[in-house]
């Protein structure tokens, strides 16, 4: 069997399983720790296997991940009725209505956190791991595939492992991961990274052998992510944003190759990017969670020197070009655990410059990332914060109207906070950006409302803003109406009050 | 004159200047960097000139210190009109009501951040420092006294300094500072600290004695903290978190020397902290921003072994007992900047348990720690963020009521966020604790209500999470009543509904 050469240990050839064999093991109530980040290096056999054993013999687990799973997991575990407590992050549609409705809970984490969890004791041990690997060599180490995540965390905090050899994941990634534990807290030293080239660990996950219960053969692709073709509002967000960080090179703030990037996971963040491969910057390094599409436009455009991230989600069409040409890109990539790509020490230290995405801003920048109407959650967090409370510029971007305009982007009062004021540099949107570094409160507002705000919600965001300084303040509130736009769109299905429908 | 044996680079003599004279230095629309971290180690001769000058000569500034300042400085520059912008924290009377009638303005900073966006020219550079000091050195080292705060980032960055000797500072203190600057981002190794006990850097702060424009004496002493006796409720708070930590050690997160301690100022936290001298806690170690009285009760009682700070803010039994003991106390102490102190790659690496102090807390566990109402500036976020954020265990504290109970500090949602969900792990009030690590937002709400809340606002806290499960969501709100508590009591005087009201 040629798949065999993918074990080189040949103490571990009697483990191979079926994947019905291993979906056996997992048993009701259990902690499973599946790898897996935003769709890409997701265990896949396993899941799927247990969820057909599911039908006919009903079970509940923990589902703790790196970030969203691929291959309908999430969607089938959740209606299937198989999760207690899900963690840390989520993008499925099935799954975020089930949590929704409350049928079961979802714990929602900066992704930097959930490893230092684990090693602390203070979130449940993990049963079992189940972890995608390319290979395990000679002395057991497991190689991960197309995403590190919390793998690591996980084979050091589970009793056994389930090892899922992804026969279609491309080869050439073995020795682009580095794999690396900082200590428990208080018994540790510096994570010893200076610049996003910086190998730190080593090429695998190195366990016990004997604690490797069983190995899977499987031949399910990655999904690729859904296509982020720019389009004329995220070209304009881009185009200010560029603007906004050429200011900074005029200013000699930064140089032309600006700071080690990080941008989310969305179609507007790969579109700032996208937009940056007809500009002068250049010689840029990346240092973030997921590669999309556009940070590989950026290394074909040869914008882009080296980029480190824990997870590559392509589409389909860059998917075949990227996996079958890993010889082109495997010396200037880096695959590290979600803790160190999103660790707040480093973040700091290189001083990044960080590009999320909002669902909503208000008036004084505090952002909204998670919350649909403030309760009903969309994705997660992410690692949005670990990002942005860090970087030497945290940005956030979106379009200003959302809904044909029903929705405006920008409010009175978010109706959730993921994102303070404090942590909130930049904020930009396809009408322009607001460089709110070093100003208060009331410098904010109004830079908000003319530079940020759709045309159609300025004049109402202008009265509500007048209204509020009547009642003082460092952030001036009418406390009644503040999140009146959020109550009106509920009741009337827009934000857009009657007396400015005509304006 | 005697004085002069503190200036010990005899080239610097004949910069000794008046207060007045130097406060002539200072032009209208200067930039000026203030020594000074809650009371302590504040510039205080040459504001206070600048005070009396203004009166006939009115002038404004910005005004940038490491915190709040004493000797009544914020206020007397807030009630002459002489402030164009305050940052990063303050905390007087007056000063508050000019903020929040928007008079000037003021940047609520982590207080980590204000050197690193000086260092980066985010922030307009400092035009005079004006720097407390023990002595100059032979070499030009500037030796700070009761704070370290942003002294060397201002220092570095000033035009010009001035430095004023205070003959009533403690002389033992020094040797007790470590002045250490990260490079800028992007051009740093790690900051080398793996113990509170650590030291760095070097004992003062080191630049070209020609910067040193002018050497003022003074025998100004620091204004004492307000008396912070604990009573009933923080005494019950105390014990609810040593109960908590108690369960800690319990299960084998931590040890009976816990993990290096960060305390926020105010009464509440120094109780608790207080709280500790008659627990079996020992062996502990302090890494926090200010040291109160709680911490030097401690190392009498031979609870702490060592402290690390960037102030000493004492009461003024505890000044007297402490400046003039300072050699039982100095070699188990070091001061720090304050961007070092509150540096998230140190109080990650070591694992701090932050506790601080909030204004109210919601049912999911969002924090406002700054703005009464929503809207009316406290005294500022402080160094709250750096520590909760990247803390090992992030507490909050509270009384449960507030006037008699018109408040109740524990309400449907937060008028303001601090520090969201994702950064608050425990919270405590007189009432018990709940701890929110690894639960979603539906788990935290009862927990909350029922081990937090005060018994006249459990009933109505309940009613209001029901009919928000009515709705739905991951965090169930009725988003029209979301911030009605508050509005009510801005109406009626009190949060508590007429039907609770004989409950």
């Amino acid at each position: 069997m040629e798949n065999l050469n993918r074990i080189r240990n040949e103490n571990l050839h009697n483990r191979v399983v079926s994947a019905e064999e291993a979906a056996s093991w997992i048993q009701d109530g259990m902690t499973l720790g599946l790898s897996g980040f935003t769709r890409a290096g997701d265990a896949k056999a396993v899941p799927l296997a247990l969820v057909e054993r599911a039908k006919t013999d009903p079970l509940k687990v923990n589902l703790f991940t790196g970030a969203s799973l691929g291959c309908d997991i999430d969607k089938l575990f959740a209606e299937n009725n198989m999760i207690i407590k899900r963690l840390p992050f989520q993008a499925d549609a099935s799954m975020r209505k089930k949590i929704n409705k409350g049928e079961f809970y979802f714990y929602d984490q900066h992704l930097s956190h959930t490893s230092e969890m684990l090693r602390s004791g203070t979130l449940p041990a993990i049963d079992i791991a189940i972890l995608e690997a390319l290979a395990i060599t000679e002395d057991g180490m497991i190689i991960p595939t197309t995403s590190t995540g919390n793998n690591l965390a996980f084979a050091q905090s589970a009793k056994s492992i389930i090892v899922e050899i992804n026969m279609t994941q491309p080869e050439l990634l073995e020795g682009v991961h580095d794999l690396y534990a900082p200590g428990k807290q208080g018994e540790r030293g510096p994570v010893p990274i200076m610049k996003p080239q910086d190998r730190i660990g080593v090429k695998g996950i190195q366990v016990d052998p004997e604690r490797i219960r069983g190995i899977v053969f499987t031949e399910i692709p990655d999904s690729p992510s859904t296509i982020f073709e720019p389009d004329e509002e995220t070209n304009m967000i881009a185009q200010h944003l560029i603007t906004f960080l050429r200011k900074e090179v005029e200013s000699g703030r930064l140089t032309n190759s600006l700071a080690p990037l990080q941008s989310g996971i969305g179609s507007v963040a790969n579109a700032v990017l996208s937009g940056m491969v007809n500009s002068e910057f250049e010689n840029l390094t990346v240092y973030s969670e997921v590669l999309q599409d556009a940070v590989f436009e950026l290394l074909d455009a040869g914008k882009v020197d080296f980029a480190s991230c824990c997870s590559i989600t392509l589409s389909a069409p860059m998917m075949e070009k990227v996996f079958n040409n890993m010889e082109k890109y495997r010396d200037r990539l880096i695959m590290r655990p979600q803790e160190i790509s999103n660790l707040p020490e480093v973040i700091r230290r290189m001083g990044l410059i960080a590009m999320n995405t909002a669902l909503e801003f208000d008036i004084y920048g505090n952002v909204n990332s998670t919350h649909v109407s403030g309760t009903h959650m969309m994705n997660g967090i992410g690692g949005s914060g670990d990002f942005a409370r860090n970087s030497r510029i945290s940005i956030f971007v979106t379009k200003s109207i959302a809904k044909d305009g029903a929705i405006s982007s920008i409010v009175p009062m978010v109706s959730h906070v993921d994102h303070t004021e404090h942590d909130v540099q930049v904020v930009a949107t396809e009408q322009g950006y607001a460089d709110l570094r070093g100003l208060a409160p009331r410098e904010r507002a109004m830079l908000i409302i003319e530079n940020c705000a759709h045309p159609m919600y300025k004049e109402q965001l202008r009265a509500y803003y007048e209204e509020a300084l009547t009642r003082g303040g460092q952030t001036p509130h009418v406390l009644e109406k503040a999140l009146s736009w959020h109550t009106n769109y509920a009741q009337k299905g827009t934000m857009l009050e009657e007396k400015y429908q005509n304006a």
